[in-house]
């Protein structure tokens, strides 16, 4: 497979309108409130998933064109391969993340705990379940000594300039 | 945008060569070794990454030409909205998985709990750090009564047929 294409099954409206001061994780964008549009024909895909709190987006990080294959994260002062990062210049521009649902009407999921920027184009929606999602590690890397400082750091330009 | 095109950053290598009998989750899919051949070029995007135990996969469910905004999943008698299962069967067919990493040697990650088909096009990799990505959750949908199936139930050929 040379190439997938893909066409997104929505749009992600959130109050942050640029890279910088948008928080850099879920853990730093606790109760912050975004809505996700789902285009009205696939709105009988949403069925039953209000029964859940949580879900995985899957989205394109679409402020980025290009990739670095080390850099220095947000969160540290070290350089690492982009793999061992969540830097969004990546070969492949795909964003994570897990948020709380708030309610859905329609083709409307209102939702917390939004780290993307407005206007990201949606790809897909799964439901997170402790259960089958939780994993135990025995080495989290540079995130080890790190990870904390996602509850409160906010991004800078400097994936995007 | 109306839609987005990926370059896969490399190909799965797994056991499983066909959907009947394929774990339908790495839970389910705990010990089963399978590898990552990461594009050569991509190689230096590994830096670091051998540091961290787990890892999230992002890839193409690549035997899925088409979807249902419906569906039975094999781990319920009921149907739900696609959105709300793990079905293959989705808009964009881009699956989820966390797994361990045993080594990486070059460009050739092994991994356990591999439970993707073999010739899976890798689009990204990124690091799973439970601090970060573990949420407690309030509801679970129809995968409360029904999660623990996912530790030994296989996949049959519903979606590919």
């Amino acid at each position: 497979m040379d190439t997938v294409t893909f066409t997104p099954i929505g749009v992600i409206r959130s109050p942050h309108k640029s890279e910088e001061g948008t928080p850099i994780q879920p853990k730093g964008a606790i109760g912050i409130e975004a809505y996700i549009e789902i285009k009205p024909e696939l709105t009988e895909g949403l069925k039953d998933l209000g029964d859940f709190s949580h879900i995985y987006l899957i989205y394109v990080l679409d402020r980025c064109n290009d990739f670095k294959l080390t850099t220095i994260p947000f969160m540290d002062t070290e350089e690492h391969g982009v793999f061992a990062t969540r830097s969004p210049k990546r070969p492949c521009h795909i964003g994570l993340s897990i948020v709380k649902i708030v309610s859905i009407e329609e083709n409307i999921i209102k939702i917390e705990n939004a780290d993307m920027l407005d206007g990201t184009p949606l790809l897909d929606i799964k439901p997170y379940v402790p259960s089958m999602d939780n994993f135990e590690t025995e080495k989290n890397g540079w995130l080890e000594r790190n990870h904390h400082k996602s509850n409160h750091m906010k991004a800078d330009d400097r994936f995007i300039k």
